[in-house]
Order: structure tokens, then C-alpha cells, then sequence
């Protein structure tokens, strides 16, 4: 069974990609351009209503949303996950907050107008994120002690280098945040997620 | 062993506290006053840095994000989350779109200071969040097909059904939605949500 990625570079579909390369899942990947609108191509809204990335084609259907996919990709490929109840509701309960509040704060940046038409409003938001994200991420370096999130590796320690990839463009003091910025370089170093930066860097 | 759920009236907790009901799992209630401002209180916030509700206290430790307590909780009692893998993530889609991205739009209704500092912009927030919700509510009727969003009622059906009772008040024209609105109807009549439902109105 192939899968096929719709992507986009620098975006949280790159947590994604990541896990397809740490699982070993073969994948196709299908580029969506920012740049040139293709999110809202009436093509990619047949598959995606929601015009975002990312979105994962399986033999199985259609499955969007980073954290459903990140998930997903840990059932077809061991250790990716912890078994135990406890130890994996601690590492969703970061995924729903990355989700839920870091992702969408980081998103008041230059998406502001999801959430408000006034061009002022919009300025007023992008003004606001370099607090909201240096809350974030107060909350998250909290929650790092070992090498990762749990006991081991798992998808959401993709799903937090991916947001923390954007903590210094919103204009976060990264010295601040010590154990943030080792757990990012951990992540970055690892292969399988190097081949996936030299793919979006490219 | 006892849980006890920190909760609000008629906020997103309200879903947790309906899954504890139908999973049967003993737990003691300790209501937050959002008109005392009780979620800012220092011992609170000791709990909870966020904050906000829903905060669950296990044996195991403290556990927040309603998506990833309602998922705990599905692994302490049968048959409120499917095994099978692609069906669990179908689910988890749903939850974290309705994390991300429909409780989001929501909260920017009154909690329009998170992300701007101007009460102009708060204002602006404000104004758009009937088109927000209306865009949800377009995106989850086109997921509800049977009866409720899997094969069977699962804890992602309480999520939905949390979000679901804000749309009225965010001005949502329900007749447009009549899946949505008879799924409602139809976790609401469950004898373990409509003993939640009367604690929240009471
Ligand atoms: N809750 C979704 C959010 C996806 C999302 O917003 N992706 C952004 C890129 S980081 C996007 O596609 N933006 C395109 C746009 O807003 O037009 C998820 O976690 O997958
Ligand atoms: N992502 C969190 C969000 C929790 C949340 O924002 N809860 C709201 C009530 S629906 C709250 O506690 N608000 C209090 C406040 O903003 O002061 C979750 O899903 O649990």
C-alpha cells in the first residue's frame, strides 16, 4: 500500500512527513503551493474541504488533521506511541494543546483574518503573537524533563519540533527556553526527520 | 480509586464530565466559577497552569485537554472508543478539528483579549463568529451520517455534542443543519448525558 502526503513547506504537515520517514511507510508526497493559492484550488478542496494541509490518502480514505494523522501513523508502525492508557493521554493531552492553542496562536500571525475582517484587528493579532507564543512556550518547556515528552520517542515529540520550528520567527527569546531548544535540535538530528528538513529547506 | 473533574457550567468540560457518567467511573465534581473568576485563583492555577477547564486528577496524576481526557477515559471503560485503527483515527480527526479549530472560532466570541490587546479588534472577533460557527457546523453535518459520527456512540459524539450546544447562542441557523441538530437530540437523551445536563442547568 502506497499513501500519498499533501504538503506544504515549513507547515505542520512537516511533523507528518517526518513520522511517514521514521515509520518506514512508503508515501508519495503532493506539494501544495502557498504561494500560489493551490490550498484553495477547487482540485484540492474535493479532497480537502477545509483548504489546509495536511491531508494523508490511505487505502483506507482520507484522514486530515496532524495530530488524527500523527496518531494514525503510529498504529502501522511500533513504537511510536506508548502503550500504556496513562503515558499516551499525557502525550495527547500536549498534541491537543499544541493543536488547540500553540498551533492557533502561531496562526494569529499572518491568518488573522480567519478570525476577524478588519484589517486593524488583523494587525492588532500579528502584534500579540510574540506574548502568546512566549506563553506557549513556557507551558511546553515545563513539560520537557528527559530526552522527549514520554519515556521515549514517540509522534509528538514531531508534533512539538514542528511548532517550536516557528517559536524565533515569532520573535520568542529561544534562550529562555533551554530545554525547548535541546529537545528541537534532539528531534532535528535525528535521520529520519533530517531527510525531511533537507526536502522542505530544498 | 476516585477521579475528581475540575468543571464549568456549560463549558467544554461539560463532555468530560458526561464521559465519566457513562462509563460508570465514580469521580467527585469541583466546580469552577467563571463569574468569580475562580480559573485565575493561584490554587487553581497551581493545578492547572493554563487556567482552564477541564482538569482531571487520577491516581496516575493531573491530566487537561478535554480531547485527551475523554480518550483516557475511554481506556478505563469498554466500548466508548473503536479498536480499530483507522476507525479511532477518523474520530480523532473529528476531535481535534473540533479542539483546533470549532471551540477556537467559539472562544473568539468572548475570549477575543487572548489574541489582541485592542477591544476594537476584540469587537471585530466578535462579529464574525456566527460566519465561523456556521462554517463548522458545514464541515461536521457533512461527518455525521448515521447515528452518531463512528459505528457506534463514542466519546468523540460527547465532544461534538459539547461544541454543538454553543451554535444557537454564536447565532447559527440550526434548520440548516438538521444532522447536526438530530444528533444532539440524540446524545442528550442518553440517561447518563441528560443526568450531566441537569447538573450543568441546575
Ligand atoms: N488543525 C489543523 C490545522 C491545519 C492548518 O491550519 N494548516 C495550515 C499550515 S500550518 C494551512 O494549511 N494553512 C493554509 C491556509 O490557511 O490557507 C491540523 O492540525 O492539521
Ligand atoms: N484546549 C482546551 C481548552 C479549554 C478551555 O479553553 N476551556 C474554557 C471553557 S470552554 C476555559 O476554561 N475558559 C476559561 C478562561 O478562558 O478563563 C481543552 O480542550 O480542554
Amino acid at each position: 500500500m502506497t499513501l500519498t502526503l499533501f504538503l506544504a513547506r515549513g507547515t505542520i504537515s512537516m511533523s507528518v512527513h517526518a513520522a511517514l520517514e521514521e515509520a518506514g511507510l512508503p508515501h508519495d508526497l503532493n506539494w501544495v503551493d502557498f504561494s500560489k493559492n493551490d490550498q484553495r484550488d477547487p482540485a484540492y478542496l474535493a479532497i480537502n474541504p477545509k483548504g489546509r494541509v495536511p491531508t494523508l490518502i490511505a487505502p483506507e480514505g482520507t484522514l486530515t488533521e496532524a495530530g488524527a494523522i500523527l496518531q494514525w501513523i503510529a498504529t502501522q508502525s511500533p513504537g511510536l506511541m506508548p502503550d500504556d492508557p496513562w503515558q499516551a493521554a499525557k502525550l495527547r493531552e500536549v498534541m491537543f494543546y499544541l493543536a488547540s492553542t500553540a498551533h492557533v496562536a502561531h496562526a494569529h500571525k499572518m491568518r488573522g483574518h480567519r478570525w476577524a475582517d478588519d484589517p486593524a484587528a488583523q494587525a492588532a493579532m500579528t502584534a500579540k503573537v510574540p506574548q502568546t507564543m512566549t506563553d506557549c512556550a513556557t507551558w511546553l518547556e515545563d513539560r520537557l524533563s528527559g530526552d522527549w515528552l514520554g519515556a521515549a520517542f514517540s509522534v509528538a515529540d514531531l508534533y512539538l519540533w514542528n511548532v517550536a520550528l516557528w517559536l524565533p520567527g515569532d520573535n520568542v527569546d529561544m534562550t529562555r527556553f533551554p530545554k525547548l531548544a535541546a529537545h528541537s535540535a534532539r528531534v532535528a538530528a535525528r535521520p529520519a526527520v533530517a531527510r525531511v528538513i533537507a526536502l522542505h529547506d530544498g
